[in-house]
């Protein structure tokens, strides 16, 4: 039996999603963060071979990855449906470039851009009170070099695509959208999508009232799919 | 006309690598970055939408993101040869599952662990000298808790996996192996493949000594794949 390994507030929402849309049979198992730590809890990291999020189980199948895990759940529901899924489009469709692209773009630019962030913020505030000011800078400096251009770019891109388009890779959901859930509502909790980006906006709130969003959220059961830092 | 614009010491290796696998009939455009400062020069960032690199032309069509660009390469030597690729496994093929881990790990865990590690490196050096060995270890401390570990785990997966077969996904060279080496490169040079990691070297030794890998080398003419830092 396909088992998704749901941990809370992580991207596996992304999979609960997914395995909502495609309608496949599957069984949902969640697990609590410690709520001290909100590291993942002993019988997560015995299922996870790399104690990441998300991991699925199919039978002698464990794997992680979203990306990977994403693909493998595609191809199971096209050979379990004898048709292709116009969750993934081929090559010919229009949709095809811009989708490979937003697909690729999540986890290769647009998480890490977002993690390296996050961590440049943990430092500051782990520096000695005294240093504070002088790491915060440093990081600051990093960021305004490296991680916050590239991530200006990116969200610029977004916001020009979802301007001509209703999702990412054209006027129907896909995977790509699927995958960019997690780092569209990442970028909103960070502040980066404001007034100036009224498409990314549109785009979220339009993903918040999709019906594959909202049973995926029933069944996660939590307000939000990032955790509140 | 299929164009690789190729920035020297960049990810795009990996798709010139791929190209000659393939054997699809393309142009190879080389950018040297600036000598001083390592970034790409002006006629570069004006081809690629995000100033990142690898990307292609092809027609109309400009595509940024490795992953992106290797599975449009793959659908577009499938289309053009009228059968699928033994670069890319299909689900049911013993090499399936691995194939997709590590074509996803590549770049969703791989590239932004070591891109992080490279970050706190860079964040140290530019600290005021009084400060710097408090940043050292700073950035240390965040290492040990974050990206240590997570890379320990890859690669000692990768170890394991690399124990059992030739290639990352199988005997046979796949798609998994060009986009891992671009990572594996990186962390060999980073001192994360050392003696106790010896089925990674000879992976590596045995991916130097492969006439694809050779052919993109003689083509891109620099003695290695990633910079010397």
């Amino acid at each position: 039996m396909l088992t998704l390994h749901h941990l809370e507030y992580s991207q596996s929402f992304r999979i609960l999603w997914l395995l909502e849309e495609l309608g496949l049979p599957y069984e949902l198992k969640k697990y609590d963060r410690d709520k001290k730590t909100m590291l993942a809890p002993e019988d997560y990291k015995a299922v996870s071979p790399l104690g990441t999020a998300p991991v699925i189980t199919d039978g002698p199948v464990t794997l992680a990855e979203t990306n990977a895990i994403v693909e493998y759940l595609l191809d199971k529901a096209e050979q379990d449906g004898g048709k292709k899924s116009p969750l993934r489009p081929v090559m010919g469709d229009p949709s095809y470039v811009k989708y490979l692209f937003w697909f690729h773009a999540s986890q290769g630019s647009m998480m890490p851009l977002l993690l390296i962030e996050m961590l440049f913020g943990i430092m500051a505030k782990r520096a000695p009170f005294i240093m504070r000011a002088m790491v915060d800078k440093l990081a600051e400096k990093l960021g305004e070099t490296f991680t916050g251009p590239r991530l200006k770019k990116l969200l610029a891109a977004a916001e020009a695509d979802l301007a001509s388009t209703k999702w990412f890779a054209g006027d129907t959901l896909s995977a790509a959208d699927i995958v960019m859930s997690y780092c569209m509502e990442s970028a909103k909790a960070k502040g980066h999508i404001d007034a100036t980006r009224p498409h990314c906006q549109r785009w979220l709130d339009q993903m918040h009232a999709s019906p594959g969003f909202q049973t995926a959220k029933e069944k996660d059961g939590r307000p939000g799919m990032v955790p509140v830092m």
